[in-house]
Parts: C-alpha cells; sequence; structure tokens
C-alpha cells in the first residue's frame, strides 16, 4: 500500500495510465478515492445489462452509466477517457479473452456503453480506518472469491450465480463489519451471508473459485459480500460479441472520494 | 401478545398495575410503547451505580433516572408513580430477597434513586416487524440468557460478568438484526457476539443460566446482545442494604414509543 507523491488524486492515476506509465494493478493507489470495476457493452445490450445491475444491485452497483460512445463517465469523473486512463484492460469476442491492452482507443466504437460498478476498495478501507484486519491485505494476497448456490435475479442473456469475497473475522469485528460496511450501499453494502459457508454452496473455504485461499482461525467467523466478479461472469457467460473489462485489479480511479459514498 | 382495549398507552397499563388489577407480566402489553427495567437503590450507593451502568451501556442503557425521594421518572413517564405503578417488584436486603408485593410504599424512603434502563422488548418488536422470527417468542418461553467470561467494567461495590440473552437466526437474519438493533443503542443496541459461543464461555447452548432454552437449527447461528439481568446481577452481588426492582417480566410502562428510541 506504498503511495508515491504523484499518485495523490484520482486523476493522477489516470494519468499516469493515459501516459504509459503505470500498466499494472491500482490497489492502495490515490488512497480516499474511490476505484471502479469496468465493464462495456454495445447499445443493444446495454439496457439489458443495466435492468440485470438493477435487479442484483448488492452484487453490481452501478456508480455511473455512459451515453453510446462517450469515453467519459459524467457523474464520477467527467473528465476522464475510459479507453486510455485504465492501467490494463482485457477484451472479449464470444466470450473469449483475444487482447489485453494498455488502451483500447483500437476497439472503440460509437455504440459502446461503459457501467462503472462499485469496488470493495472502498470498504475495506473504511473497515481498516476502524480497527478492523482484513486477512488478505494482512497477507498481500488478492481476496478470495466463490461462487454460491445462489442465483441472481436473471434478466435477458444475462443470469449466473452469485459470486461472493470472503474475509474471516472475529464475530465482535464481524457485527462491527456490518455495520460499517451497511453505510457503503454503492460498493457492495453489508455481507450477504456469515458463518457456515456451505449453506450457500462452499463446500471447502480453502479452495477459492477465484483469488487466493486465506486462513480462517478458529476464533473466526468467514463473511461473505457480493463481489464485483458476479458481473464480469455474468458477462463472460452470455457471451457478447464484444465486452471490454477492467484487468483483474487494475481499476479505474475516481473523482469522488470514499466519504462520499457513505449514507449517514 | 393478545392485547385488551384498556391497554392502549403505557399508562393504561400503569393505572391497572396501580389499581392492583394486573400484577402478571407485561410482555406485549400497550404494544409500541417501551417497557423498562427497575432497580431502586440507596442514595450513597447511586452514583457508583449511575457511574457502573455508564461504564457499561450496552448492558446497562439508562432511560432515566430519578432525583432521591422522587417516584417520577421525569422524561419518560412524568405522570407516573414508580411506588404503585408496575404490576409487581422484587424487595432485596443485603442480597437476599425478602419480599414480592405489587406497591412499594411501605418501603419508600427519600433518599431512594430509580433506575430505568432500557429492555430488549423494544427491539424485538422492531426484529418481528421486520419479519425477522425470533424463536422464544414463537415458542412462547423466556429468552435464554447466559453468564459470559466477559467482565463489566467494574465500579465500586458493583462488579461482575455480562450476561447476554441468546436469539438464533439464519445467516442473512442475523445480518439484518445487526442493522435493525444497531439503531436501538438505549436498548442494548447491536449484539455484542454471534457464532462461536464458546468463545465468550458458554459451553452449551441448551443449558441458560437464566430463562428457558430454544433450539438452535442447524442452518442458524445464535446471536448474544448484552442482557438487562447483567445490572441486576451486579446489583444483587454487591449485596445492598436495600434494593428494589421489578418482578421477572413484570416492566415499567413508559410514555414514550419503541420509534422514539431508534436513531436515523
Amino acid at each position: 500500500m506504498t503511495q508515491t507523491p504523484q499518485f495523490q488524486t484520482g486523476a493522477d492515476v489516470r494519468r499516469a495510465a493515459r501516459q504509459g506509465e503505470l500498466t499494472g494493478q491500482t490497489s492502495g493507489l490515490a488512497a480516499g478515492f474511490v476505484q471502479a470495476n469496468l465493464a462495456i457493452l454495445p447499445r443493444d445490450l446495454a439496457e439489458e445489462f443495466q435492468q440485470f445491475c438493477r435487479l442484483n444491485s448488492q452484487a453490481c452497483p452501478l456508480l455511473d452509466v455512459t451515453q453510446p460512445g462517450s469515453a467519459a463517465p459524467e457523474t464520477i469523473a467527467p473528465t476522464a477517457d475510459l479507453r486510455t486512463d485504465l492501467p490494463r484492460y482485457r477484451v472479449w469476442r464470444d466470450g473469449e479473452l483475444i487482447d489485453e491492452p494498455t488502451d483500447i482507443t483500437d476497439y472503440w466504437r460509437e455504440d459502446l456503453v461503459s457501467f462503472l460498478i462499485g469496488c470493495s476498495f472502498t470498504f475495506e478501507a473504511a473497515l481498516l480506518n476502524a480497527g478492523i484486519p482484513v486477512r488478505h491485505i494482512e497477507q498481500g494476497v488478492n481476496v478470495p472469491m466463490y461462487r454460491t448456490n445462489i442465483d441472481c435475479v436473471p434478466n435477458g442473456s444475462f443470469h449466473g450465480p452469485l459470486v461472493v469475497s470472503m474475509r474471516p473475522l472475529k464475530p465482535a469485528d464481524a457485527i462491527a463489519a456490518v455495520q460499517i460496511t451497511s453505510k457503503y450501499p454503492t460498493v457492495h453494502g453489508a455481507p450477504i451471508h456469515l458463518g457456515l459457508p456451505d449453506k450457500i454452496g462452499i463446500t471447502d473455504i480453502l479452495q477459492p473459485d477465484y483469488g487466493d485461499a486465506v486462513e480462517v482461525r478458529d476464533d473466526e467467523l468467514p463473511v461473505f459480500w457480493a463481489c464485483g466478479v458476479t458481473p464480469q461472469s455474468v458477462i463472460m457467460a452470455a457471451k457478447p460479441p464484444l465486452a471490454i473489462t477492467h484487468s483483474p485489479g487494475c481499476m479505474f480511479l475516481t473523482d469522488i472520494r470514499d466519504v462520499d459514498l457513505a449514507t449517514a
């Protein structure tokens, strides 16, 4: 979580990405600024996907949606250019990964709609600020994520299981984490489950479907939050002719601050 | 939880108690009005006890404290008379129960200070209103309560273990219950623990220290709240020359409403 002086704001990180100076992950950069998941789809699928997000807002909290062809998210970073301002992208055709460029200008089309989706980095910062330890950050690994037996509310081409992230917490910390993350509905909000992983279809907590395994100690409960991997996995399963997402960990830095997303 | 027409308000219940028409428990009477635990101590112990309550506010949330010799709780029921308006009392000398009268006029002294302490009836009503089932209410028994291995913050003569009440909940309901009860800090607030009962010194969940055992199903977690029995057990252990409490379940009905205690 070291931070070089040039990354004081979200705009600083975007500028470095645009200039090709930053091509890796963004965790901990421009601390206090909201980071977002990116998903780009052709206009003819966009409305269906937007409705899917509305129906599954805990997994797919929409921070901003662009006009077709516009690369500027007007609400959260009006001066940004989504074609250049992320460190690295993934380009998918018919559900197959075809490229991982640092710039998507060559793939841009006037019918593309960009979705900016809340990310758990915001609530993790709030947990750390409250003195609640976050195991995968302590261990320097990716958060463990699991496909559950809970189906998202389907909409047209978009359907699939809810994916959750897991953080092991002592019971009193789990209670405080519910209180804290409830204040951040646009970055997944409160946990959806805790304890009893088998009740949501997780048979082995040490075998996550995505990310890295972390230890759950005998005085801890696994606490599960709806995860931003859900919309990505749902998009891949729908096999759209073209989709563009951020590369894992290489998020979009916004101009809004974590504190702006906290409800009263 | 049936309600006769004469018990529409807290004042109705107090009048019936005063007139000797109500001598039993108050659960479900004048629904929507806050019920309170009562503890009365001589003035020379009152300050020490009040500070104990402040230091342990989750277990001992003070709704009101009277002036010495006054039997009217000015904040929560200014027209009430605490000597006559509860259905039944318990009188203790040196920690020994000596009487269970329906009126304490004969025991009254000008140096007595009354403490009105929040009660979980208020948050249970909020849980039920949110569609969260409360097992001991479903089963028509008293809530199970346990002495924990967590010590209250001691103050002078007053010290002892935190007593907790337990309600078994499905994980998603437990998360919602944290959110709901967090809004009621003056009636014990959020749970203090969930899952893993042995970590707070509870070796057999089916053997409560007070109240009745209830089933914890395999898709449920035991959820623990600080309990109003804590101040009672602490007072008894301090063996004051005189103490008067409500008789179990025979609470004081206030003029304030459950909704008035909810924070934003």
